[in-house]
């Protein structure tokens, strides 16, 4: 046998490329969300959350550098499905009461992913001793909840005002 | 015009197919997935979810007679995208230490897209008043949450074991 085993190191690169792929797809769908949202907050929520992307992929690109590998994605069809039914939904429920809700039920999954995956990758990143990387993939990691419980409130402000 | 605007009553039906289809693949994925597990602990906790599975769909049934319609799933590309995911990981990295570890991943990205799937049904039943549903809805999330942190302390377990 000439080809090592593969380790953890493999594992860490390849889910790395896979969120560095989904990120690209996220910053490229968002602005397209935001032209759709029915309400101000909303819109500003993806917009701010397009603007964080930027920074998240630019996180992506160092950890890529930290451990001495090259910033490239590789497709991940997790996302594409996700970003798939987020037009679905602009698709059958543009216009109506039940798009907003339906954007941000589209964005939080797409959240819960990335959260997953962070988590995952920032563990890793502590196993393999790789700290500064560890630190960063954190810093993401908490920008992904941050924009989860914002999505979750605005879900919940608009069935206030409902109730009201 | 004849049809109907859409509301919020038929993205929950949407929704709820979307879950329904997931559930399916995933009462599929996870035997295989336990099979291909190397340690006890991660077969077991994959055996035992497939238990929960089976139960979570029999909720869904109940949701489906409760709004009064009948069981159907819909095709979720974020599912089929994660568990073939799932599918490269086992074929990547088996027999190598980086199996349990991707395993663990692969099954906590999608018990984070039924996180967020079950959040939002909850969500939605209680604002379309469909108490009971709501109520099995939630139940199925604590299951979904509990089963993520088991899957996070299997994954902390391992690195212990290793730096010790």
């Amino acid at each position: 046998m000439t080809t090592q085993a593969k380790d953890l190191n493999d594992l860490f690169l390849e889910t790395l490329k896979d969120i560095y792929f989904a990120e690209k797809q996220i910053l490229k769908a968002l602005p397209k969300m935001a032209k759709k949202a029915q309400s101000d907050e909303l819109r500003q929520a993806f917009e701010t959350h397009r603007e964080q992307t930027e920074g998240q992929i630019e996180r992506l690109d160092q950890v890529f550098e930290l451990i001495g590998k090259a910033p490239r994605g590789k497709t991940c069809d997790a996302i594409m499905g996700m970003l798939n039914e987020g037009k679905e939904i602009m698709e059958e429920f543009g216009g109506t009461e039940a798009l907003d809700p339906g954007l941000i039920a589209a964005a939080q999954a797409v959240e819960h992913y990335e959260i997953s995956r962070y988590g995952t990758l920032k563990k890793w990143a502590q196993e393999l001793g790789h700290r500064e990387a560890a630190r960063l993939l954190d810093a993401t990691l908490a920008e992904e909840k941050q924009t989860d419980t914002l999505l979750s409130k605005l879900a919940s402000n608009k069935i206030n005002l409902k109730a009201a």
